[in-house]
């Protein structure tokens, strides 16, 4: 999950006075109503040294009323405490209904840092994700808010913040030698973080990775997503229609919704010259269907999924991908919305149905992901099942990745104006004319609304075992090389086929 | 769970008789209310070869709409199948919605034939456990009902039933030599089915054990099941006040609730005369001395758990069992009603704040097994919530036993009319008045929907680490013995501690 995320998302002191007092008022009311309602509520901080935990956290506690919240700063364990099953002191510390909880480091130290430094065995870590599962999956069923933040920044930016630090005479002492240590970790730690994530990314405990670059974005971002949090759980438990003052809270979502999303630095101006391109798509041609020889002899399945804007592309994308295979080693599935059988029948049914089978290889025309996509903003799903369905995708693609199963995902990217000016040569072209719809333009004007959705797609589904690929997609032609490439360094990379130097270079390049 | 169970169970064919066909016709009425309301239905069987699958399948399926129902038989995956994940082939079969599916052997072959033939890597069953959790999570989450049947008969049954149909001319075909082959395995299938129920008997997908040595009471027990499965979805689903036609089905309920349960079993004319009680308690409290200062040695926790009927004699029971040791090692804690922080928490929490510490020893009077016997039968919880607590519970002691905790879990069991006897006694006897109350009287005419929290107890949470032993405590001497001994024992199994060959000879002479 970490890999889509933009670390240069900030918020200027002028929008950041407008919104962070509203939202700090909120968050004090919202705590009141979940005294009253008897909600307890567990706010968990983990995240990198020096990425601002302690100030949040300041922050958060300074206006609450301090009688209904407790903060537990979690270190290595005390002798009493490893005297115990590792979730007692964890168990122990649970608030109570209507208390809220902060735990400054939580339970997942077991498997970050517990893990990389190996102060425990293998089996031991292994194990404690199942009890976590548990512990929280326990908590929530019994009616308890949890917010589980991650606060991120960059191994360049921990290493400035710490040289920063040391340089004041009076904070110097925080950056200790062990931090130092820790820091050359960092891409061990960011590896198990990530691991982490997708094991424990539930929808009733989901994790927020917040971009911790920026102060105000950061604080912003973490009152704003406790806020939604604790007002769900209060709409939940009240089964009122959504109270005035919720209004106010949209405010700050609006704020935040206008703000540069990771799709917005997509670089839309790469593109290839004619000849260029087609001694490309050549290359790359062959080598696929030299692998597909490879991925049929060793069994090994490979499935591509495409999804994107309309009009982005992606019917001339896959032609380019498939017209030098063999026919008897892949199959196309286009997906539309589902009918008959499929309507009726879970919706990963119909995917499940269509995978390829050993050693073929499978190309989704638009894929699962529609459950997230046009399920979640035509309002075909409830918002519970789409946020479920985040989880029960990555599931999906484990259960493919542990079978062997290479996964490649593309979002073909263009821009709004593109997407305009390829509707309009539709309608004009005649034999193109059969590829617009009233639909497209419909879709079109909720472009926003289905913007938030892929960002949240991208940074929810992004795993080590099933990357996102972000195509971009204004030029046809750098797209088609783009997505033949990756295809095919994804399926080496699966099969362990040895890059030469020449490649190895030109994806530095890049 | 197995053996918490009563094989001999039967029904006689007039009760049958009475009750059978009014069953069936309640399910095929539901299966018309299900399609209906286009709930999903998978009925999943599981078992010993012989315990009359097959059979149940067929009077399943007889009366029931054929457009409605589909059967698979699952056996070794076919050339196509062993292409995919080993759940392609389930996941295209579920049930579409308002449809039935029923699995003559399913998904959980691969826990346990794949299992114990060695037919795939342990790795491979060990990740199958969370593909099975993830995926009846993501079919229950859409709606589906699941039941899953296992269909129980000794070993001896079973060999006894193979010989039977190896002397039919026209069945003996159905006996081979494979199945022989299994049926030496029987103690390995059996302890790889422990495993699968303590790891896939979820509230949304519990396991149902059904003892099949009687026929009509197998079939009379599958059909009530299902019912009651379809019934509660419906009510879920329709948010209205039972129809009046529940009151059929709990007809069949009275039938089966008047039968004998594992409770009725237990032989309460065990005693002791009171020489041979202090032998032996002389002996099992010095070697439970022993005992303790060596779990402290080797830093190994130990909890003790009672529960029984009121007047069972828990409080003296525990007095010899505490009365020998270093009070340094050993604590014992009491519960009540939980009041304060009790009361506002999760309702594990207190037991969690009170597990001994590695090396100690904590004596349990009354457990957390409260929430699924006292606050179900007062209705101080949900039914969904003390369903929910089997599963919780079994989390919550394996996670004290993968810390290396010892669990021991006593049932003090006397019969109504020992019970009777003694509240009497304490009446009269002016020193123990202040142990009978009002309460106990009011607790007493519940006795029957105790018994059944009970037998529902041992059935679910009687697990491979954590067994419950059922106590004869009709009279207190025989009672003291059997828990000091089973402390002793269990402590010496934990521990590793070779048992002597008079222990053996006595263990099994019991």
């Amino acid at each position: 999950m970490l890999e889509t995320l933009d670390l240069d998302k900030k918020i200027d002191k002028e929008a950041y006075d407008k919104s962070f007092p509203e939202l700090r008022n909120k968050l004090r009311d919202l705590q009141r109503q979940a005294f009253d309602a008897k909600i307890p509520v567990a706010v968990i901080f983990e995240g990198w040294d020096a990425a601002g935990k302690g100030e949040t956290i300041g922050k958060l506690v300074e206006r609450l009323d301090p009688r209904g919240i407790k903060v537990h700063p979690i270190s290595a364990p005390l002798e009493d405490e490893r005297l115990r099953p590792f979730l007692w002191r964890f168990w122990t510390k649970i608030p109570g209904r209507g208390e809220m909880a902060v735990f400054d480091r939580s339970w997942y130290g077991r498997v970050l840092v517990d893990r990389v430094d190996k102060a425990i065995k293998p089996e031991q870590w292994r194990s404690a994700y199942n009890e976590i599962a548990q512990f929280e999956r326990m908590l929530s069923d019994d009616g308890m808010v949890i917010v589980k933040f991650w606060l991120h920044i960059s191994e360049k930016e921990q290493r400035k913040r710490f040289k920063e630090i040391e340089k004041s005479k009076f904070d110097k002492w925080r950056v200790t030698k062990e931090d130092w240590e820790n820091h050359k970790l960092y891409g061990d730690y960011a590896q198990a973080a990530e691991e982490m994530f997708e094991r424990t990314n539930t929808a009733y405990a989901p994790w927020t990775i917040v971009e911790a670059t920026d102060k105000r974005y950061r604080l912003v971002k973490v009152f704003k997503t406790l806020a939604d949090a604790m007002q769900t759980a209060l709409h939940a438990r009240s089964e009122q229609p959504a109270p005035k003052r919720a209004a106010r809270a949209s405010v700050s979502v609006q704020a935040l919704k206008e703000m540069e999303t990771i799709l917005d630095k997509v670089d839309l101006t790469k593109s290839f010259k004619r000849k260029e391109y087609e001694e490309q798509l050549q290359e790359y041609q062959v080598r696929l269907r030299q692998l597909e020889y490879r991925c049929y002899e060793e069994r090994r399945p490979v499935i591509v999924g495409y999804e994107g804007w309309d009009a982005a592309g992606k019917g001339g994308n896959i032609r380019r991908v498939t017209e030098n295979l063999d026919p008897r080693g892949y199959s196309v599935v286009s997906i539309a919305a589902p009918k008959g059988d499929d309507a009726t029948h879970h919706y990963l049914w119909r995917f499940w149905r269509q995978i390829p089978k050993a050693g073929h290889l499978a190309i989704f025309d638009r894929t699962w992901y529609g459950r997230v996509l046009v399920e979640r903003v035509e309002n075909f799903c409830s918002e519970a099942e789409w946020r479920r369905a985040y989880q029960e995708i990555n599931e999906f693609e484990l259960s493919l990745s542990n079978f062997g199963m290479i996964v490649v995902k593309f979002w073909l990217h263009i821009s709004k104006e593109e997407q305009l000016r390829r509707f309009k040569e539709r309608e004009k072209i005649e034999y193109k004319q059969y590829k617009i719809t009233e639909e497209d333009w419909r879709n079109r004007e909720k472009w926003d609304a289905y913007r938030q959705a892929v960002v949240d797609m991208l940074q929810n589904t992004s795993t080590t075992y099933a990357r996102w690929t972000i195509v971009e997609a204004n030029d046809k032609l750098w797209a088609r090389i783009r997505t033949l490439r990756t295809i095919v360094e994804t399926i080496e990379e699966g099969l362990g086929v040895k890059k030469s130097g020449k490649e190895k270079k030109k994806k530095k390049v890049e």
